[in-house]
């Protein structure tokens, strides 16, 4: 009749039985199971609470016959008895769902004591004061949970008796003040609640499981549920335990520990305690705790039975466990354990060594470790030890943390960086032509902008920290400062951020150093020993591409050629180009780019020998290389109004004429992409020709290079029909006239809706995709990624009206559907296909996932996130599922 | 042995064999089998052309045999023998392939003339003159097409001819002139081809046929068949066919016809001839030919034949015919008949006569009008007999046609227009700011901007005309001028715009009003028995509306909100709500605009009237309504410069702070649609409570209205939800207070690739969808409607990049399969879901029959076109297919 069965003792249940026994139940019933000390107790079934819910007092009544039979047991056990005036058994009552919940009834300590109970407590304990305390803190927490009596009138009593008595804290309140506090307790419950608090244990014992019954139901359970979608008929169930006291003298004691140091993995225990304590002291920190390895000289019997019982725990849960105990007359009570929470650092290091005692396999370490938390391991860190307060806090938009001098200007920041001086580059946001400041500086911080703006994007790549859209700083660029409640911070004057968090904090701060562990590596080779996805990198120059290789990478899926375009010295010459007025003109400027383009090239080429090298062919419209139409109004003007130099005022009327000719209402869809090979097919000429022409020389000393050339912004089959041919008409001119044969492919960025959809006409004409989900995302939810996350996105974050930020995490349903489609539709055409994703979706571990689980051949991503996307690539091989569709 | 047979005599073909015989073969054997006297002759079949690349020489002498047994049967019927020194029998060659096809060899006439034959021919028609230059003409064309001698040496040879008998036109040429270049023409082919010109008629066809069949492998004919996808292995027919004169004496004439008029359809002969002529006379144009109507008294036997045998072919073919015809010494020969090209009028007129005739059916009749046409109908035109010269073209991005005084500025147009001064608004391109002088110009002329910029956009839904994009125009708004080919027109000068061809001229122009005539309503009432696709427009405002009831439009498909917000008045107060500090602010002048707002649906209610109107919630982002950024810039700059005003600056400073503040990069995927509607509810709020009390007060009259409040740019399930409760709560509450019940419905706009990959889970908040096709072509596509047709488009159009402009026709390979997801998910949820589709591609033709195919319960246009929308959704469910779907 076991589904009848409305109550469980705790050695009756497993860790199995979440369901029927609720969490909290379930893992008490565990370690009982395995043995350990653990107070003995019951659970009243999620059944029974279901059945109260149809048959009311009834059942309250069935209940009541399992819980004195349960309460036997217990009594036999601790050789008490509840409601005994000689050494009365206290009970603890807790809820307990499967699913953890706020808004329930919580606990109630100390069930079981009354007037006369009391008094046993205080001969059993030899403690008269320790026993009224118990006894009026009991009042109190069935008062407040049972009987609803606001807790307000209880503390306002307590003062008033601290007052009468000159303590300052509850615990100068001697023994007889206590027994008063109770009565006039017991007088505040008569009043408020119009009924006397209950004498009778079983009484106190029933009112309070009937309590925690309703409280499943009550309001902000129910909304709850409702919010997360928790059915309503789980139901909860209820723990009642045996009471523990680590406060009834010298051979007692409470602590917590964890069976490994939580900041570095060390296998060593690791926690503190207290001699004759209460759990809430060691939290408190009035008395100053001692550190675990003490109780080794104070309790040497108990520490070598706490020791064993770790390292138990350890192995049957198989991670850091974090443990509470109590000692009460010399007697061990482990009161909960859970997995520890640790740094990065010591998760890597602990699933490490786990593998090497054979607790875990190399799979298990690998599914255990959170992608998101290496980040950290791979950026400069605030030592956690370290005081910090923040000033500000914007976006955590590119992890790792800097210290340095104010600088607001591009320019300055690369002389002063040059000179040897850290500096922060603070604007209000970045534009691609601040990119040297970039590079030179620590660290970059921006009031405006989002986590995928570009000052974000660009620090990002390059691995360099970034705090971005800090909207409390209100910067004056023309006084070169900035003002924080009130407060000014000049040029100059040192600042920190910390990426990882956002926060911005006023001088320098005490760095760590990142560092590729031992562990770290070993764990990742392991990880390349279960993935079936490649993993690239996107880099734009040969350090990135250094970087990362050195962290894995087993090509560039990526190389985007408009940074180069943007280098300093060359832009002018890219202005003059874009500014010529026919196509010999531009052809000439062209030539002049040539070598320059081909330097770039060898370099990336020489870093990559041997690896496939992703280029892509200039993307972005030709006005982002010319200068700002505010700007040049502005200086326009001034120069009219004052009478300027005629002959300036001519030159910048052309030039305004042609910016304003290029300029677009929505640059993001405009004359961008392969529209800009077709329009001016001369510029991807030149590109091409550099491209190979640096394979040539390379493929000469011996060196092998594998270019493929990517055609970005397709949508229409014909557009890469047209751009294959200029592409293999430009290298087979090249290679005529050079002698030599390279190996190369033409393939498409795979980023417009349209491109998914077509996608097996445009297969006919690619030898390979790339998904650029940052572009697809754009135009599939319409939004704007410099826009967005300035404007509506937060908002619609806040209330959840996106589940995500869909340039962090691919938005798999609408996006993800499309790539599917895109995925399937070429495989359809063309089984060889090789498919990759590039974007900042390549580096996010649930994006990851879902590409394995499309069957893409790699994700690529910035040279800081390869060592993520192999931890995450393996999860995915070893049958990590993404969240998947919702409706 | 049918199938072995190469040579077809006319009278052994019809109309069906096409392929074999080619498309003019098989209609001379078409007329010739229902007993037109058609001059007899033969058709060499492709099945002959096809074999001749196999089998070469070989089958030329099986052709051979064939054609002098075709040949004798020709010449039994015509009583003249091929070759004969009397009388011979002349023929003409002409190639003809089933597709009409350039680059192929086209024709020769006169072929059987030799030294011999040119005096029979001299003898036969008792013209020397006439025989002689037959001779000449054949020499030139036979060395051309055949020899492949170049023409200029017989042009060089004819002019010096000219010259040495001071001759200024071929005719003053006599017999003996003509006789001595014959010689002279024979020569240059023995020098430049070094053979002989062939005097042997046989040997002259079948060189003529071998030539006919090597053309259709020659260069230009492979690329174009290669371009337009036509099989190489189609081949081509040779029309072998009797000569017959038309200039051999006062019983001959030669003409042209049309069974009807073709400019109004009036069932008339309508046509001219001339006697004692050649065709070409005809055209030429040195003799004025005569009207049709005068051969009845000239020949009046010979009229009464033809009249009878056009009533035949009409009868035949079944609508208006385009006849050319030959009489030879008193016998009529019909030579060409073909379905005769049309004004837009005569279209309908004759369309809706053939009905009532008996001749084609209703079906029948709508099947056969091009919608594109009868848009002409509904606007003003340019009389067709006025001589027209136009300074420059830009795109014809409004029909109809206007004249007036150049205004360069909305506010003045406003003002000349009150004065009732007709005026054309000249502007580089047009904002929402210049929406009055839109208003009150006559037409729009624009410098930059495609067929779906601002201004034909609002011209297109006024019906106003409007020439866009007219890059030859250079604007000099200060000047109030501009130019074109050096030519400066100023403000006040008369010019007019053709907004059908996109013509614009100097002056005015005779204008014909537009008529929605007697026949045209008819067969657009017969449409409506046909059709099951309805028809709804998209008015902003009660004229609007009016005019789309006029039409025959069923409900309102979309009314812009934003329109609203635009108007003069008004202006201030939605900056006001704008710049509002808060909430409060924002509240206070939303109320004021709450009236008006109530008063523009009071109208359009009350204009559709028991019909549904389809109003959508505010959808542009909110710096649309706020002044432009440049100008601020500059007047700020300039106050600056010169010391201006402090309290004016710094008024003008906060103002670009948050135009600043609101500013976008790609504004299309900005802070708009509902994303307005979630960040601030109360605007939304504002325009349901305007519709509701609109609705209200009308029911209260008795009205019936039926509002269906449409939210935009849907991307996630969830916004639709929350837009929805905020609907339903506003009008719940609103409907309480004023004790009133009004049926209303709420919908969406799906418009992003995302809302249709998901339209299942929006489907769910949803009683509607309509497709936003603009935006969705926008996203799918990654085009910015307000640059694309600027800057790539038109390179794309141009060299067949893309097939068509996407904004116009819908893409149904991408957008079209988006639209198709988005109707099966929605109607896998919920079947009953109305949907229709609203924006430009509503009103064309192909678009609408793709609507139809999928299914959809209306399309929504502007309101001048939906008379071709009603035709359009007719041909659709009379069986007219899309192009479909390529590769």
């Amino acid at each position: 009749m076991t589904s009848n069965k409305l109550v469980y003792l705790f050695k009756e249940g497993n860790a199995q039985m979440k369901e029927l026994l609720g969490g909290k139940g379930a893992n008490l019933s565990e370690m009982t199971r395995i043995g350990l000390p653990v107070p003995p107790g019951f659970i009243i079934s999620t059944r029974a609470c279901n059945m109260y819910y149809d048959k009311g007092d009834e059942l309250l009544q069935e209940v009541k016959a399992s819980v004195e039979e349960a309460l036997q047991s217990l009594e036999v056990e601790m050789g008490k008895k509840f409601g005994d005036v000689n050494n009365p058994l206290l009970i603890s009552v807790r809820s307990g769902a499967a699913v953890s919940m706020p808004g329930m009834m919580d606990t109630i300590l100390n069930l079981g004591l009354n007037d006369e109970t009391v008094k046993g407590l205080a001969k059993a304990s030899g403690d008269a004061r320790f026993a009224q305390d118990c006894y009026r803190r009991f009042i109190q927490m069935f008062a407040d949970v049972v009987l609803k009596v606001d807790h307000i009138y209880f503390e306002k009593t307590l003062e008033n008796k601290k007052d009468s008595y000159g303590a300052h804290d509850d615990t100068e309140l001697t023994a007889e003040a206590l027994e008063e506090l109770v009565e006039e307790f017991k007088e505040i419950i008569y009043n408020q609640a119009e009924r006397n608090f209950p004498q009778d244990p079983m009484e106190q014992l029933m009112e309070a499981i009937q309590a925690v019954f309703d409280s499943w139901n009550n309001q902000r359970a129910v909304v709850y549920r409702k919010v997360h979608k928790i059915p309503d008929d789980l139901g909860t169930a209820i723990n009642v335990q045996t009471m523990v006291f680590g406060n009834l003298g010298n051979d007692c004691a409470t602590g917590v520990a964890f069976t490994r140091d939580p900041a570095t993995g060390e296998p060593k225990l690791y926690g503190e305690f207290l001699v004759n304590a209460q759990g809430e002291d060691v939290v408190a920190g009035i008395r100053t705790p001692l550190g675990i390895e003490r109780l080794k000289e104070i309790m040497p019997d108990i520490y070598q039975e706490f020791l064993d019982i770790c390292n138990k725990l350890e192995g049957h849960y198989k991670d850091i466990q974090d443990i509470e105990f109590t000692i009460e007359k010399g007697r061990l009570y482990i009161l909960q354990t859970r997995t520890g929470k640790r740094t990065s650092l010591a998760s890597v290091r602990s699933a490490v060594d786990f593998v090497k005692d054979g607790i875990i396999s190399k799979k298990e370490a690998i599914l255990r470790i959170e992608p998101q938390y290496i980040d950290r391991l791979l950026h400069r860190q605030i030592d956690a030890k370290a005081e910090i307060k923040h000033i500000a806090k914007g976006l955590p938009a590119s992890p790792g943390a800097a210290s340095g001098k104010i600088i607001f200007n591009a320019d300055e920041a690369e002389k002063l960086s040059q000179q040897g001086i850290k500096v922060i580059l603070v604007r209000p946001e970045t534009t691609p032509d601040d990119i040297h400041g970039i590079v030179a500086a620590e660290g970059i911080l921006t009031s405006r902008g989002g986590m995928t703006s570009h000052a974000a994007v660009v620090a990002r790549g390059m691995g360099k920290p970034c705090v971005s859209g800090c909207e409390a700083l209100s910067i004056d660029l023309e006084k070169e400062e900035f003002l924080v409640d009130g407060v000014v911070y000049s040029k100059g004057d040192i600042i920190s951020i910390d990426g990882a968090t956002g926060r911005v904090i006023v001088g320098e701060v005490p760095l760590i150093e990142p560092e590729l562990s031992g562990q770290f590596r070993e764990i990742l080779d392991w990880c390349d020993e279960f993935r079936s996805l490649g993993i690239r990198a996107n880099a734009d120059n040969p350090p990135d591409a250094l970087k990362a290789r050195e962290f894995g990478a087993e090509g560039i899926g990526l190389c985007r050629t408009e940074h180069m375009f943007m280098v300093q010295e060359r832009l002018p010459v890219v202005q003059d180009m874009i500014l010529s007025e026919n196509k010999e003109e531009r052809e000439a400027y062209l030539g002049k780019l040539l070598p320059m383009q081909q330097v770039d090239f060898t370099g990336i080429f020489e870093a990559m020998e041997g690896l496939p090298v992703t280029i892509r062919l200039l993307d972005p419209p030709l006005h982002e290389f010319l200068p700002d139409i505010e700007e040049l109004v502005e200086e326009l003007t001034k120069l009219k109004a004052l009478g300027g130099d005629s002959e300036r005022i001519s030159q910048l009327e052309k030039l305004l004429k042609k910016v304003r000719s290029l300029s677009e209402f929505n640059p993001m869809l405009g004359h961008r992409g392969c529209r800009l090979g077709i329009v001016y097919p001369e510029i991807y000429e030149m590109q091409v020709e550099a491209i190979i022409k640096a394979a040539v020389d390379l493929a000469r000393k011996g060196k092998k290079v594998v270019p493929e050339i990517m055609i970005p912004l397709v949508g229409h089959a014909e557009e890469l029909r047209l751009m294959r041919e200029l592409v293999e008409k430009t290298v087979a001119e090249i290679l005529k006239k050079e002698g030599q044969e390279i190996e190369y492919m033409v393939g498409t960025m795979i980023e417009l809706p349209r491109a998914c959809v077509v996608a097996d006409q445009i297969a006919h004409h690619a030898d390979f995709f790339s998904f650029g989900t940052n572009d697809l995302t754009q135009t599939t939810l319409g939004y704007s990624r410099d826009d967005a996350e300035g404007k509506f996105l937060p908002h619609y974050m806040r209330e959840k009206v996106i589940p995500e930020n869909p340039f962090v995490t691919l938005d798999l349903e609408g996006v993800g559907s499309l790539v599917e489609t895109g995925v399937k539709k070429g495989k359809a055409k063309k089984n060889d296909l090789k498919m990759g994703i590039c974007g900042e979706h390549g580096g996010d571990p649930e994006s990851i996932i879902f590409c394995h689980e499309l069957g893409l051949n790699y994700v690529s991503c910035s040279p800081y996130r390869v060592p993520i996307a192999r931890l995450a690539a393996a999860q995915a091989s070893l049958g990590k599922k993404t969240g998947g569709y919702g409706d």
